[in-house]
């Protein structure tokens, strides 16, 4: 029986990348009625964080009848572990080394994690630096055919974790960063909105580089071209942005650089 | 009853977005049989003229049986409307900015126009900043499964337009520019090759930047390397190329320059 | 009778481009239920070479029923012909410009190679520029809807060829050269791992650039990140990586670069 229509890739190889193509063979190989979703190539080369704020805002869209093959795997071919991961009705097959676990926060379910041991379920032959082709793509398209994690491996509570960059909150001070840019140059930090409800708008200023910005707004829209202004991004976030242009590339700001967002009444400007 | 068997995606939100991995979701979230495919997600930010081209030279080759769903949207958030659009057998679903009203000159027909104002068929919680998740997914998906435009929203004959900017002929000379620049650097003009029936080819000169090219070829393989020759694009279009080269970077011409066809009997070189 | 599910799209019109675009919906014009994979629409334009590795590292991986439309066509609109290719469970549609014969290495069967002649399987018009919307994928989607290559052609036995760059072999010394580079810069030479097996791996030296590298290990966590290393790749060819960095970038070395592997007896350090 069929447990998933579709199974999506998420990697690092590039849009130009042979190693992509071979997994979706091999993939259609095993199921050939399975669609194939990309979800993106373009994670920066065995970035992890990336990798975990992307997942952490696409997953939980899609329906449960699909299974997820992540592949950002600067271990590959050491000891790190090959894992099925269900999270509440998530189905995700990674490399251990933490990039699903920014999910367990938006799940209240505990995951069930099998470590993939049994070798029948990979290609006959398993090259040292290409585990996606070899394992995760065969191991998903027989997950998606029905076969389950517990046949394919032993389950376990042992897993790489990556810390979530939680902002630190002193007072009437939030102290957060920059952790996503998008295409636009938009710039998403690890402040939740909701930490700044309570607060009248007007009384908060955002600030980042040697900009103080005190238009809290809620879309593009509301202000004149080229101004730099906060909002809540799509994702629930603290957002800087520049109206129609590019924040980041605007301020020169990168991912990691620091925000506060201040209680007006604290701030001396 | 289904109606669309394919929903196309064209956004401007770049293929390292996870917008698009989540506009995924959700479309198989509620038509799981559906088969995605991405058009392009490399539009450039906010440019609708890019996307009107697109559009024009790529939806009319798709089946009836498909929905095309735009997000190229600087006005997300404010209150620009959201649109379904009927154009003979072409459904789309677009931000109401213009990005498809090029495609009416390729159609006999009268377009049919849908506001979505019926939030029944929306994401339960609206963000200001990212519709195309929020509103365009969930409504193609619907359209998609044979829920009519009619019962998402309330049809108008208003709408935005974008002017497609026609070239303008004086007695023997037409006055056009580059429209678009493909990958290979290929110059797309905005010059109908039917402007230029009706003359001898050698009686026609094109001229651009401070190139005066005499050479109005059928294919890019009937000059010598390097060459600069004109020809008609795939689309119809007088375009001007570089033989195995890059015309845009070797000529160092970009969109909206300035292209000349002129009849030589009237022009002294 | 269908006889191919899948239609593969491998292409160097970038990812921007409407041209895909109208591939995809010509064949779905043709055969809506076929599901489209991309491949890549990355390969530098107009790079037979970059093709013809491409494909022989990804297509056999496929299943026998997927039909692969391969148009990198620098000779688009002159008397090149289109060819379909059967070898053994391949198919595939091609301009007749050998992007496809270093995958005869990988089987045993002869290529039986159909040159397209039957415009009744193609598009109504057929541009100059554009055979890939006009001949290729109408083509692709009728054979994939069963019509067979003799129906829509005639077999030949001339087609164009690209050369494998084989590495000389002399004494104990193999000379070869860097064939392809990948997204994290690791470059993969023409030089067999076979070539190197029967000596002990102490003993090898790699030379390339004005770097000796005298690690040949298995896998990248092997070393520290920052260290230059050879392996084998995952297609059984010797690649030159760095841990954790770009080695193109870092050794300043791209395609066509020199490498030699020499038994460390006969080097002198």
């Amino acid at each position: 029986m069929d447990i998933a229509k579709h199974i999506t890739l998420t990697t690092d190889f590039g849009e130009e990348s042979h190693y992509v193509a071979a997994m979706k063979g091999v993939i259609l190989s095993i199921h050939p009625q399975v669609q194939l979703i990309d979800l993106t190539h373009q994670i920066a080369p065995q970035d992890l964080q990336q990798t975990a704020y992307f997942l952490q805002h696409s997953l939980s869209y899609f329906p449960p009848e699909t299974i997820h093959v992540i592949v950002v795997d600067p271990g590959v071919g050491t000891e790190r572990s090959a894992l099925c991961v269900e999270l509440g009705p998530l189905k995700m097959v990674v490399p251990d080394n933490g990039c699903w676990t920014w999910l367990t926060s938006l799940s209240q379910e505990k995951p069930v994690v099998t470590q993939l041991t049994n070798s029948n379920f990979w290609r006959s032959e398993i090259s040292h630096t290409f585990h996606g082709r070899d394992i995760f793509a065969p191991v998903a398209a027989h997950w998606s055919l029905g076969i389950t994690p517990s046949e394919m491996g032993t389950e376990t509570d042992q897993w790489q974790s990556l810390p979530y960059p939680v902002p630190s909150i002193s007072g009437k001070e939030i102290l957060g960063k920059v952790i996503a840019i998008d295409h636009f140059g938009n710039l998403i930090t690890n402040i939740p909105s909701e930490a700044l409800q309570g607060y009248a708008r007007e009384s908060l200023k955002v600030m980042i580089g040697d900009r103080v910005i005190s238009q809290i707004l809620q879309t593009y829209g509301q202000a004149s071209s080229g101004e730099v202004i906060a909002l809540t991004s799509s994702g629930g976030l603290l957002e800087i942005a520049q109206v129609q242009g590019n924040a980041s590339t605007y301020l020169k700001l990168l991912i990691g650089n620091a925000v506060r967002v201040v209680v007006q009444s604290d701030y001396n400007e």
